[in-house]
């Protein structure tokens, strides 16, 4: 394509949305021109996000397709159920989309009406493509429409996909236990978000019944055991994963079998020393480390990411990427932010 | 007893010993008498810690036999290895000793030589009681030297020995995912103390080799899977704790048996909903809260406490009220400070 | 009198509310009997504050006259405007009031009126004793109603009055760059006391125009700049004032006058080393440093408490105990909760 | 010149070392060849710093001039003393250097000695330009040495100097408030930056006795009272600077002031809403606000930074940048990371 790609943002003012400016800015084929609100149109994007300013000043406006249609990539940052209604409008005006939201996550609409709500657009979920780059690069490429992966999906996905694929491990063993920063809980006001309920606590939620399960499930083809926690901090995931393996085995045979299914991976990276929140926050890396333990059937995996970069806007813009026929890393190298 | 109890701390600076100070000036019955050091003698407790002073005064002083026989109970502070050196003579002098370090917690030594190090006092080790309440009340009544539990290994225990003691689990599943506070690993300087090391970051550490796993197998009779991590916050340790059951149960049966076990304790709650750090840090108290997810048989216990208090110096007190006849409780029942 | 005091909190869900009742569970004369809320009637305060479970169970309901009048004592926990309404039925009735809320705080309507609102109850005004007890130690003794002081308030009068009182300064010179924790600005939810506002965050706010200057000014008798922060902590104000001095003088004669000022005071410590936060969060207690700096004419106060503590609800139990003859650090000898 | 900058960083381990390269990794220009260390020789940088893996890794070896002597420029993040060992040989041997450290900043060396210690190249220091593009970008395009302003100093100095230059002003008025992120500390160990003595915390330090106070004084040629304080954060500097004036005047007057003075500058934005930390963490840029409080002579600045990035190592890019005929914004544009 002649020129840069001009880019829409539907649902801008919340953390995703404004995580991709952050991001594109930095991102040389990219003109974002257009940022939609449902509650803070009239507003400049730099009167909400007051470090966007130095370099960054555009008014927010209501959704039209009128407008929408004339853009080359919209990313959609809408709460699940929303992005049903629009996506079809656009995907036919010849817009390509990329839902950082739930609606064309699933495959087996059942699933997703069982866990989500009821699906509006099933027509439109057919074409979505699922945008896990390091297992559907070649779809991606072609996609019209892209369902961007949840952040807990990512950092299981990525860690676990491999082993059940190339291991024999016990039925009902794998367990995920993921512990996030706060953005992933998002910008509205919530008790559980308050500066006070969130401080120096540490808290287990939706044990069981978080809805990205179904996903990783969906990812992996096995079931899990999914225990989500709030860590006290800004950004970051760190999910620390049981498997019981059938045969003995040891660290560096896991280490092989990673390294080789991700050794061309740009962001992906399996490291001895297990990672920890900041050697990725601020990046859109995702570290892997595997240790066996105990009498050499136990595997712990230990995966980090950004939940905002490779757990949603940066994954999104390396979709983009692809979609255009770019070089997969533009605008995505930068490292975390340290110390 | 007439009177009240006189107390020494053997290596007063470090935060179990300033925690069993505040809780002490609190404890209606307590004399602190002798604190000990061996890096700053001559120096006043309230220049390290400036929060004892408004109510605190006292010299620091290095320990000699002479001086601590004077005491009815001495509670050691200090490494491991450093306890067994120490704690025979004060037994022999009829001093009442309570160590929260590692050197008497294990009835086979052959653990603790393989976890620690050669241990040189196993005649007193035999005459050692492990100072958990909840399980050895009666023996700690009569003890003259008690092995207060490591932090891990009482949020642990008080939350799956009665699992394990009750229910049919399927071997080599149980597996504990650990969060605790920076207090844990001690005041000394070390780069993973750093504040810029810990703070916006969450990390593993010794996967599967953390010397409380033994500690824990031996309390519950079974083996486990330990996994470490480190909080950005102060004080507190939350375990997800993952059980595979034989068989299919709910969560209103695992609620049973564990209020039926802890009903008559003062310390030990079985709550419905899952505990969170802040509803115990700063208090003695131990949150426990069963969820059943799945197909029935996956059994996740929460299990919440403050590593400083019932995981050490609150614990500790416990112990020294029970070995003295006083209240259990007494000086304990103070809540966690919110928000 | 005979019993225990037979105590209300009106307002009892917000923060200063649940302080008091962590602080009267450790007073032996405290007995809570009432409760009241407007938002959640029905509900046990325990669900709302999870730590106060392990020893606390109380029925909230909506505030009545006719429960309320039977009360001892009251202490109204509600945004200013509330207050007025409410004391006068209850002074009536012969319930000693304390009210942590600004309505009864101005000597001078007029300024009351200017920083707040229309005042509705001037005569009851005219009897409410300002709750500063160590200015009004006497008049307290005798109040029917108590005008418990701002929590900034607090902490820049014990420094600042007997300095301005005892010296000669600079007019106009008299700055207070003010920090206090997250919790003084309340549980309700509001867009910059969301987690990720607050969080690695540090700002200014309400320059010039924060509601605690004129208290400030009341107090001390001269005008002061005043620059209130907001830390990314959840408890706490320390203060840095500035004072610039007609005539040189050195630390050691600060230290006299304030010292020679507070000697007899439980609460206030007067330090050399300068106060951090951390000495007493979670205390009563308000340490003051001085520091002459340059020439010897420029002096920096540093001054240090616990917002909801001797800032809130610490200081309205310390009222209370004066109120009811009984010593003053009733319940509230606590130290810091350190580290 | 031909080809890119050949750079070199000595003292490479430090938390402005590591900054320098994150920094420089997105500079197109800039080829990192040369890493020094005195404790760490022979690790790969990746090792002190896992966050620079995905992309970087360099050995890091002990200081050589034959080695130094064939980069283009060298940054020095050594502590004060070091550099003026190592920074006449380098410049004598045509080597570009910027000294992070204070070593040249001081044009009197007589208040150098009196701050720091004895000079021992004064020669080298007549010829060393004070790195603050904002007021010396001709004499940084021509410099062989560079003296890079200290991180409070530049914000201080930023917001205050065109006031001091413009405005009649109450001698000795001049109250800088600072608070700092901990990396200003440095990465060495000490007890006062252990996790558990910053965390939940906020103190002052070095009242009066700061030895940035000269330096910010010799920029605007006035005394100042500094009173510097630790923030319980990573990064950043807000600065709260107070000034009262001999006229009265209006907010609006100040800002035309201080836009009119930085109107064409790339990293500094004058702002009406006071600016927070997180505005600018991880950024170049400096905020600054003014408000005139009171009876209209009294003002109140807020200055923010990145202690590392404008505080040290980005602006030590940015003079490289002037000094190599580079567009000054180089690598320099990334916004903070937010939230």
């Amino acid at each position: 394509m002649s020129g840069k790609i001009k880019i829409g943002i539907i649902g801008a003012t919340g953390y995703t949305g404004a995580e991709l400016i952050r991001i594109l800015l930095d991102h040389a084929q990219a003109d974002i021109q257009y940022l939609t609100t449902t509650s803070a149109a009239g507003q400049d994007i730099g009167e909400i996000y007051p470090f966007l300013r130095p370099r960054f000043s555009q008014k927010l406006t209501k959704y039209e397709l009128s407008a929408a249609q004339k853009l080359d990539a919209v990313f959609i940052c809408l709460p699940h159920g929303r992005s049903m209604e629009l996506a079809p409008e656009l995907v036919n005006a010849g817009v390509k989309v990329i839902d950082l939201g739930a609606d064309f996550r699933f495959r087996d609409l059942a699933i997703y009406e069982k866990t989500y709500q009821k699906h509006t657009a099933p027509e439109i979920n057919a074409q979505a493509v699922y945008g896990l780059p390091e297992y559907n690069r070649a779809q991606i490429k072609k996609a019209k429409l892209i369902a961007n992966p949840g952040c807990y999906v990512t950092a299981a996905t990525l860690a676990l996909k491999p082993i059940v694929e190339n291991l024999a491990f016990v039925e009902g063993s794998l367990i995920i236990d993921a512990k996030s920063g706060v953005s992933g809980a998002g910008r509205a006001l919530r008790q559980d978000t308050h500066f006070l309920e969130v401080y120096t606590n540490f808290s287990t939620y939706k044990l069981g019944v978080h809805r990205h399960q179904p996903e990783i499930e969906q990812n992996i083809g096995a079931s899990v055991v999914f225990a989500p926690h709030l860590l006290p901090v800004n950004r970051g995931i760190l999910a620390t994963i049981y498997v019981k393996l059938h045969e003995k085995t040891n660290t560096d045979n896991i280490l092989s079998i990673l390294q080789k299914q991700y050794q061309n991976e740009p962001f992906v990276r399996i490291v001895e020393k297990a990672p920890t929140l900041k050697d990725v926050v601020g990046s859109n890396y995702c570290l892997i480390s595997p240790t066996i333990v105990g009498d050499g059937s136990q595997l712990i995996l230990v995966s980090a990411l950004d939940n905002l970069v490779k757990g949603a806007s940066g994954q999104a813009v390396q979709n983009m990427n692809i979609m255009f026929g770019l070089p997969e890393t533009t605008g995505l190298e930068r490292l975390a932010l340290n110390p």
